[in-house]
């Protein structure tokens, strides 16, 4: 499908999809560039080259996917973009697409999909990729306004081939939707977390625990950088998703102050009814 | 073991425990009693017969286990108290303990020895109960000041029976400890729930997430009326439990509105390092 495809980041994501991309043929080269974890990629045998500054990694490349960071990323563009051949592929995985938008668009960097891989894990590091991540997972593509029809299925068929399903949506609504059903979740689950390890008996408890707080807080124990980094990114919306949280919790509250049994149990049922839809 | 144990209220806890007597041997007979799912029960051969009133169910019992939401525990064990067996001894499996262990004092239940098995599931009823549920579950025995040593052994050796690993708590302890590890995880899965319901694009919403919010919210699909119940029991210790959970939240939340995410990171580090140690 391509002949030499750049992944910039050997963590989680872009471990995965480099590994991915060997072990499913889309391309014969995948050089790999990450300044921490580059070496650990290659012995893992996550890509199968690796380049000395990002300008080397994609020089060559038919393709290429910037898996940092959503604060680092238009950095990053910034300083490949005149080492890319002018035919190449732009995409990446970020998970926040508004600001990155904006800047290919102020750029006219027409070859670039913007796209966001809902696939994850809490663990982290090129150790946790696997080529098997993708499979099956949502992949959002968001083009932007000047990419044309080609660039954007040419770039859309790179993701399906790594067994990801396509769903297309504006940067915008992008945004908000997974302030809504990603940021917020990570939230709550650090808070909770944070609330649990303030106690004097942190360790007791977690011991006298169940089934229950282990998934609430699962992904806490993802990387506290990244989540710092897509919070700041995506601010206003997280912001804006974690005010109607606090609305949902304050109502619960109030009914169990005012020992307003029915209406507790009439919202935590309007709760239990949308997620047993799952 | 035992030759007859009455259980009742045959949901997901009370048949659990039902169908593991059973199926490990721990008593011949298990009289099995709940207006509500008794039938189905029998037919799913979580107990061996049943009752036609609660009094009846106890009435030949060398042990019962009452397996009702807390709100109804004192109650029922009211109702049955005058028709139990001079020496049979009683448990429950209610998931707060200060109300019912004030209670079984004041009114000097020797033989009662007040438990909460730390198992659960976010289904409901005894299609979703499983012999194996207690296995190696915790199961927390609050021993009152009135039991004697060989009561407090024989009803642990019930629940160790059972595949059960116990703890012994003060009531006091335990409703604390519980508020923060099983309660508030509760509150904050069923508030998220909730707060995503009442979005317009609810539906949508569920469809673009990912295993993050899978997770975070899959005890919001747990019954209603009885973390309803649960909650009233255990009101004050929920309501502080809340407040801290509330102060981690205001806490990142005023991190990234400044945005000081070094504080961010920093907060959500702490949260990462307790959740990893599970």
């Amino acid at each position: 499908m391509f002949n030499s495809i750049a992944v910039l980041g050997l963590g989680l994501i872009g471990g995965s999809i480099a590994s991915a991309v060997l072990q499913k043929g889309v391309a014969q080269r995948v050089i790999g560039y990450d300044p921490f974890a580059g070496e650990r990629a290659l012995a893992l045998h996550l890509v199968s080259e690796l380049a000395h500054s990002p300008q080397e990694a994609v020089q060559e490349a038919d393709l290429v996917v910037f898996a940092v960071p959503p604060s680092k990323t238009i950095a990053l563009i910034e300083t490949c973009w005149p080492h890319v051949k002018s035919q190449a592929l732009l995409t990446d995985a970020a998970s926040t697409k508004g600001a990155i938008s904006d800047y290919a668009l102020a750029h006219q960097l027409k070859h670039f999909v913007p796209a966001h891989p809902i696939a994850g894990s809490e663990r982290s590091g090129p150790e946790a990729a696997q080529p098997k991540l993708l499979n099956g997972a949502k992949v959002v593509l968001c083009p932007l306004s000047i990419n044309s029809a080609e660039v954007v299925d040419k770039v859309g068929q790179f993701w399906s081939a790594l067994g990801a399903r396509l769903q297309l949506m504006h940067a915008e609504e992008h945004d908000r939707t997974y302030a809504l059903v990603s940021h917020l979740p990570h939230w709550v689950a650090f808070a909770l977390a944070h609330c649990l390890s303030s106690q004097g008996d942190a360790d007791q408890l977690r011991q006298l625990s169940g089934a229950g707080l282990k998934d609430t807080t699962r992904i806490a124990a993802s990387s506290a950088a990244l989540w710092a980094d897509i919070s700041q990114q995506n601010k206003k919306e997280l912001l804006d998703a974690i005010a109607d949280f606090q609305g949902s919790m304050t109502a619960l509250q109030q009914a169990l102050e005012t020992d307003n049994i029915p209406a507790l149990e009439s919202l935590m049922q309007q709760a239990k009814a949308w997620r047993e839809s799952f």
